[in-house]
C-alpha cells in the first residue's frame, strides 16, 4: 500500500528535510519513526529537500507500507513535537511525491519593525536597512513566467533542468513586513533565497532593477544578490 | 530619571518575571544588562509578576537611571533574543508600572486542529476534547464586571482584595482555533488560567454554566475547574 503524507516541521534544530551524513534529518526522523511502528525498514520520498533550517507548513512525502495499522495519532505521538504529520492518505500506485508535483508554494517572511518581536526571531527575516517597497513590488514582474533561473541557483549540477516556470511572484503585507509569496512548478537549489536577497537590494537601493535581465542572460551566479537566511523560508504548500 | 520600557518576552525559558530563588526571571535578566551599562545596581518594578512559561508581548516596567546614555538598540544587543525592549521612554516622576496601571489584556490562545502545528506548540494549548463553542460564549457574561474572584484565584493572601472588575472576556476566531480575550482592572494569582480551566470544563460538559454563580458565592477554589496551562498565555498590554 502506498501512503502519502503531509508534514509540517519547524526545521530549526534539523539538518534539512533530506538524509545527511551530518546532523539530524526531517527524512530520517520520521523514517525511524514508521521503521519502529512496522518493524522493517521505511524509506519516505520527499517532494524535495528543504535545506537546513528552513520550515515547512505542508511537506509531502509517499511511501510503501504492507500493514493496515497506521494512524496520525500514533506517529505523531512517536515524533518529538518539532514533526507533525498533518495527514495520512492512501495514494494510488502511480502516485510520487515528487514527480507528481505540479507546482509548490514558498513563504519568505521578513519584518521590519524597528525591534523584532521574540516570537519571530526563529521565523522572520529582521532587515532593519532602509527599503523602498514599491520599487521591490515594481520589480516583481522581472522573474515571473518560463526562465533560466542559473543565475539564482547555488551549485547547479550539469544533469539539471535550469528552465523553471514562476507563476507568482507576490508581495503580502503583514504586521510587522511582509511576505514574499512564490509560487512555480519547481526551483533550483536556494533559488527562493537567492532571489529574496536579490529583491532586498533592490529595496535597498543596492541594485538597480533594470539589470535584473542582464543578470538573468549572465547565467552567473556572482552577479544576484546574496543568499536570504534559511530561518525565514517556509515550503507552504505543494500542489498535485 | 525615570524610564518607562515595554518588554516582549518568549517566557519558555524562563522561570516567571519575578525573581525568584530558583531559576532565571526575565526581570533579573534586564536588571543584569541595565546594570551592565549603567555600572550601578538598576532594580526594575514590572506592571505584576507573569507565570514560569507566560509570555508578554507588552509587559511594561520602570526604574530609575542617572545617567543618559540609554539606547534601545544596545539594550536590545546585550539581552538574549527571547527578551526584547520594544519601547523605551522618559516617563513622570509619579508614574508606577504598577500602582498607575489602569487595565490590563491578556490572551489565552487555543487550537483545535485534529494535529496542532509544530509552530504553535510552544504558543498555544492543543485541547482535542469535543467542545460546544457556544455554550462557552453563552457563559462568559458570569465573569463580567465588578466581583469577588477568590474562587478563582491560587494562594490568594490574607491581605489581598480579591475584588476585580473585568471588562471585556471575549471569544476571538482564529484559523487553528481561538483565543479568549481578558480585559480589566487587575488579575489575581492564576486568574485567568483558572477561568479559562472553568471556561473549557463549560464547552466541554463537565460543569453546568448555571453552577457559576454558586463557585462565585462559595469564595474556595475547589470548585473552579482546573488551571489551564502556562504556555499558552500572553500579557498582551498593560493601560495607563
Amino acid at each position: 500500500m502506498k501512503y502519502k503524507i503531509k508534514i509540517a516541521y519547524d526545521g530549526t534544530n534539523y539538518n534539512g528535510f533530506q538524509i545527511q551524513p551530518n546532523g539530524i534529518s526531517i527524512q530520517e526522523t520520521v523514517e525511524k519513526v514508521l521503521s519502529k511502528i512496522s518493524s522493517e525498514k521505511i524509506s519516505i520520498t520527499g517532494s524535495g529537500r528543504t535545506d537546513a533550517g528552513v520550515h515547512a507548513n505542508g511537506q509531502v512525502a509517499h511511501f510503501n507500507y504492507k500493514k493496515q495499522n497506521l494512524s496520525l495519532k500514533s506517529l505523531n505521538s512517536l515524533l518529538p513535537n518539532d514533526i507533525r504529520i498533518l495527514s495520512l492518505e492512501e495514494a494510488s500506485e502511480d502516485f510520487h511525491a515528487r514527480f507528481s508535483a505540479k507546482e509548490k508554494i514558498y513563504l519568505y517572511h521578513i519584518t521590519t519593525d524597528k525591534v523584532q518581536s521574540p516570537f519571530e526571531r526563529r521565523y522572520a527575516l529582521h532587515y532593519t536597512f532602509p527599503i523602498d517597497k514599491e520599487k521591490m513590488i515594481a520589480s516583481l514582474h522581472y522573474f515571473l513566467g518560463t526562465k533560466n533561473f542559473t543565475s539564482f541557483a547555488n551549485e547547479l549540477l550539469p544533469h539539471k533542468n535550469p528552465v523553471k516556470t514562476l507563476h507568482e511572484l507576490s508581495l503580502l503585507k503583514t504586521k510587522s513586513g511582509f511576505i514574499l509569496k512564490f509560487r512555480g512548478d519547481g526551483f533550483l537549489y536556494k533559488m527562493v533565497r537567492n532571489i529574496t536577497g536579490t529583491l532586498l537590494d533592490i529595496a535597498r537601493g543596492k541594485l538597480d532593477p533594470h539589470a535584473l535581465p542582464f543578470i538573468f542572460e549572465e547565467k552567473s551566479r556572482s552577479f544576484a544578490g546574496k543568499t536570504a537566511p534559511p530561518h525565514a523560508l517556509f515550503l507552504e504548500s505543494v500542489l498535485y
